[in-house]
């Protein structure tokens, strides 16, 4: 400290700041993404879950890279050295350590292995408006099991717990695809696993369907495409009638019901991707069959997710509600979940096939929908004991109403009581109690009802009003306190 | 992942291996810690304080370099260079990102702003057995208020909060001593703030108290000690005199009732030293009307607090029951939460003083205290369906009964019976679940009890006894299913 305090004195104090891209968050907010966390915790335990916890670090060379940004190969990991010259990284997502712990204890595991996990993660990328470098998933992965039930479950479950937060059927649907389904349709193109480039490129205009349209995905396909700020991004060099056939797989889309058939047509004779196809519609029979409608979980062959490790099917999860964007427009909220199924990242490791599947949802969008929808709860009232004469005896009255179940303080600065007042208005507490060595004599305390006092002074005209706004405050016997606290808080 | 595949063919697939000094955790007791916060979280709200959370990460200048490990000036802290060249820090205790989330929003603060938070912290410190580089935190602090009652408030709520965890009086008690007083101990046996360096070995002696006892502590005061592996350090080169001085005021101790005419004669005319000793009988006094008696919040004089930073009083506390340590002996389980007061740490950004108090506790120790007690709760009993023929219904069972509240889930992998049976084993359920073909046909499920099932076959001996193990297991129509899944869970 005294080194500091030299430093200090010299003027070359540090700035108090955040670093870039992070972000503090106070009160209401963490209350509520509390609640929200809590209530599909709720849902997953009910389920058979287990929680696991694994730690912030994990060893680069075990983490991977698999990040979709392929632009910045390695960028989007923040990674040190220890003192043993291992790099160590901070994790991007929670499937990654999934796969290292899985790999780790795989004897001692019961199989299936279902966990949830929920936990900060960390992305070292281009902070921009609502976009941190440190956010929460919410992830639950089922390893160990290729049934089609593994991943209904998953699906399912989801639908509960978005239900669970008050979300209702029409609100949200669950979409699925099959990457299994896309990579025959892009063997049927010409476009191979071995095109690695062109594939790439593929793939990524698919993933932009929704934000490019038909028509530049249709150009991406192509030739390339010059965007409005005249940047040309190259094009996967297909032919007219391949990129139709393509963008005739992603406009089945939405389409409703059992479109096996039109699927059947573009993949021709494909083995891999027929078995693919039947695969997708047994995971919305077995949804369907236990009394989830096409409403709540639906097949959708334009869902890509961008992830490089996805090896069957996909999922995302999308709010169909609109809301109003930063330039006030209304938009829809779209996603705030995505998974599927990723059979060889195990396998990394020991060179052995593990089936796995998961979907994880990304908690702050979840809760800025949920907050957009009025679905967040309520701040417990607060009451504040102002600290008058004998603070001691504050306390006790705060030690009082704590005791039956009422968040109460005693305000422990050292200010006069305008202070105090002006501390429990920025506080936004419902209401204060006061006992002067007056009232302590006469064995009384004063409850005042700030909210409804705001309220009445703001129509206060005359002197008469003035009186009235008198009813915003009450003196009561010290042994009624308690209950007329309650009465007040309306309890 | 192509590329990755790859790696794997040449046989260079990366070890599944934790980063030294970090741990994975699952099960009961991420569910036990999770309820010790929510215990903690519940005390803290309903006396008022906010939660608030900030990054994992700060500038490293911002955190400024408070841990109390002097020898190695420039470790402790995980560090890296983000893309802009500044370097960034990983938190190592929620306090320094305190003081800068407070000078960085000070104005629109409530004052006292009193905030607790929770969460991870992170040490660059060699791992040892049971120390880990990343672990929860919870700290609950005031801020902008000098008074005695702001540090008294966080003894009782941490009092309250041990409580609410099941500890009961005589088991805790939280212990106080003041810096003030120590400085004008130090100054009065010749030992002023300018002779840094003897200052500093001498407070370290006496934070050794504990393991060292008197005879250590004195030798280190004095000329130096020689350790059972033959190392020598330095000591604070005092006179018998002067030691004998320090020894008698850290004696004071565990000592009860107003010790304060004692302490009078050690700092003698000392200014600053007797108003930090009436500050501390303040506090005292101020529990103590509050109802805390001395076996809850005790002054005691051997408390010290590693950290350079405190500038007041210093808070403990102690569990003061027995345990076996790893050797087998019976040893105090001792500290779970310290503090302090630090009045200068927002003076290091804003230069101007801002007074402050505040306590930590050290979640996994406290934990591991409760879990010794028998404090942790259950875990939610499990019920498994198994799979058989059609998982269709089997999902329905399941579902049926998580809607009556019960933790139930459906075997999703893909093996028969008998693997099923050991996953349901392995899972520790209490229940499973049969419907095969035969029992769908006649609208019947069968429930084995898998802990009595398990107990009983343990005495089996004759085949009169095998008919009584089948006891474990009973069939009952399926639209009683729910019903006797309760009452065989004894709910």
């Amino acid at each position: 400290m005294a080194s500091d305090k030299k430093i200090a004195q010299k003027g070359s104090k540090p700035k108090a700041r955040l670093p870039r891209g992070f972000r503090d968050r106070s009160g209401a907010e963490i209350a509520a993404e509390r609640r929200l966390i809590e209530t599909i915790r709720g849902v997953y335990e009910s389920y058979g879950f287990l929680p696991l916890e694994t730690p912030t670090f994990e060893y680069t060379d075990a983490l991977g890279k698999f990040l979709p940004d392929v632009d910045r190969p390695n960028e989007g990991v923040f990674s040190l050295k220890d003192d043993d010259e291992q790099w160590m990284s901070l994790r991007y997502d929670l499937t990654a350590p999934l796969a290292r712990y899985v790999a780790e204890n795989f004897q001692n595991l019961p199989k299936p292995f279902r966990r949830y996990q929920t936990g900060l993660v960390y992305r070292n990328e281009k902070p921009g408006p609502g976009r941190y470098r440190e956010f929460t998933q919410f992830d639950a992965d089922t390893v160990g099991s290729n049934s089609p039930a593994a991943d209904a479950e998953l699906l399912m479950m989801v639908c509960d717990a978005l239900e669970a937060l008050g979300l209702k059927r029409g609100e949200y649907v669950v979409k699925i695809n099959s990457r299994g389904i896309l990579d025959g349709v892009l063997d049927a193109v010409g476009l191979p696993v071995e095109e690695r480039e062109r594939r790439g490129i593929a793939m990524r205009a698919i993933d932009k369907l929704d934000r490019l349209g038909v028509h530049g995905v249709n150009a991406l396909l192509g030739e390339g495409r010059k965007d409005e700020s005249g940047d040309y991004t190259k094009g996967a060099q297909l032919s007219d009638e391949a990129a139709a056939k393509i963008l005739r797989f992603l406009e089945i889309g939405g389409v409703q019901g059992d479109f096996r058939p039109v699927l059947r047509e573009i993949v021709g004779e494909d083995a891999k991707a027929n078995a693919a196809i039947d695969q997708l519609f047994e995971i919305v029979r077995f949804c369907r069959e236990n009394g989830y409608g096409e409403d709540q979980i639906a097949p959708d062959t334009s869902i890509i997710r961008g992830l490089d490790y996805y090896t069957g099917p996909v999922f995302e999860a999308q709010l169909t509600f609109k809301v109003k964007n930063e330039d006030g427009q209304e938009v829809v909220f779209g996603s705030v979940a995505g998974g599927g199924r990723y059979d060889d990242l195990v396998a990394r490791f020991t060179g052995q096939q593990v089936p796995a599947t998961g979907i994880s949802i990304g908690v702050s969008r979840l809760l800025a929908a949920l907050t957009s929808r009025g679905l967040v709860g309520e701040v417990k009232p607060l009451v504040i004991v102002l600290a008058m004469g004998d603070t001691v005896s504050s306390f006790r009255l705060a030690k009082e109403l704590r005791a039956a179940g009422i968040r109460a303080e005693t305000y422990v600065g050292t200010k006069k009581i305008p202070d105090q007042l002006k501390y429990a208005d920025k506080r936004d507490a419902a209401l204060v109690v006061m006992e002067g060595d007056d009232e302590r004599a006469q064995g009384v305390v004063t409850i005042k009802d700030l909210k409804l006092g705001a309220e009445l002074s703001k129509s206060v005209e005359s002197r008469a009003e003035w009186v009235g706004a008198r009813a915003a405050q009450e003196t009561v016997k010290r042994e009624d306190m308690v209950a007329k606290v309650l009465s007040m808080l309306g309890q």
